[in-house]
């Protein structure tokens, strides 16, 4: 960091790989305001693995954000989100605009459990990511597509939603290529919106020392590994 | 509805059972407001499955609420229940605590999850159910106890964190009374304030209807059956 750049007011822990932790690093990323991150696997999971009445929230999984001055801290990230996106500047003024870009973050949460077998309760089967892939994922795209068509995206100023879009599809194509063909196909305009978004220059660079630091890590483990699988599988059925 | 009761001016369309609706229904009863509701299994299918540029909010699956003066709709629980708290005055007006009450209705959604086995992905296998209702289950329940020690919840006035709460461990008790013990012993204090809550005149009414509608009907289908098969596995084991 340069001398001059303030400091960070938020930690956020999570596990280091960006899967459901971007969803708030890219917000700030976005704004140009320093986060201070906490990346340690070994940490990570003494947090996790702390005893609930001395976690700085009681919580089951990270991500964790922390606010520096008064040492509050909030887990689950569609809360995380809401808080800091407040200060970021990054929700709708008005009520029910703001409760639709809630809406759009949880369709990108729903997505990412499926798409990480709801936190690796379980691999990838064959017939269930055909079906993922084939039907889920495609309706979903729809449903994505359709949200920008109404308005509840993609508009001035931008919102968490946005950002939310870049952090669920633009990490995704970014760790998983070969699911870009997918989203081109079902929802065009949320490819567009993940390039325009994307393409500011402060969030762009972060997700660049990401994809330094981390390469195409997607979730991580077993899961990932089976997804991999399946991607391999299915380009060899379609050559 | 008496001819001097308000107008409704919301439709929820949910399943014909409390489980995921009444985090939403819970709200319009304690505070005495009218809530139109749409159960028809037929015809809540049905617009599960109408075609995403005819959804009146495209959507995957309910519930969904239709603001009928405007017609606009929005569908995922978490987002509907922050939409509706604030015209029904049940979020706080600081932006920490107002996140805190999402996080703590996180909590509620994931076990939620975890009972219905991520809405039915799979059914409930012996060795996973012996190591939910032994660790998983203890361990969420001293995460909202410990909330509620922390004064994130069961203060006044009343959130919707703390209506979450009964949405979540009233109806569960009262569906799965096997249930109640182990909330009793993990996390007395939040028996209490489901007690307590639950005791408001106008939202036990709804709740005493609900139980004439439905009977002990939890999250319906195959995974219901699964969940009382093992609870019945385990009262016979610990005989």
């Amino acid at each position: 960091m340069s001398p001059s750049a303030p400091e960070p007011k938020y930690q956020l822990s999570y596990w280091p790989l960006p899967f459901r932790g971007c969803f708030i690093s890219y917000l700030f990323a976005y704004r140009d305001v320093p986060l201070l991150e906490q990346t340690d696997f070994a940490e990570i999971d003494a947090l996790r693995r702390t005893r609930v009445k001395d976690q700085s929230v009681p919580f089951m999984g990270p991500p964790v954000l922390r606010e520096l001055a008064t040492d509050r801290a909030l887990s689950q990230m569609p809360a995380i989100v809401l808080y800091v996106s407040r200060e970021l500047e990054l929700v709708p003024d008005a009520s029910f605009e703001a409760a639709m870009c809630m809406k759009v973050l949880m369709d990108c949460n729903d997505v990412l459990m499926e798409i990480c077998r709801y936190n690796g309760s379980s691999v990838w089967r064959r017939n269930e990511w055909v079906e993922f892939r084939r039907k889920r994922l495609p309706h979903w795209l729809s449903i994505f597509e359709e949200s920008l068509t109404r308005g509840f995206i993609g508009n001035e100023p931008v919102t968490f939603a946005d950002i939310a879009i870049v952090a669920l599809f633009g990490n995704m194509m970014r760790c998983l290529p070969e699911l870009e063909p997918d989203v081109i196909t079902a929802a065009p305009g949320i490819h567009q919106l993940c390039s325009r978004i994307g393409a500011k220059p402060t969030l762009a660079a972060f997700i660049n020392s990401e994809a330094e630091r981390y390469g195409k890590l997607y979730c991580g483990g077993q899961i990932e590994a089976s997804i991999r699988a399946m991607l391999e599988q299915d380009s060899r059925e379609t050559q």
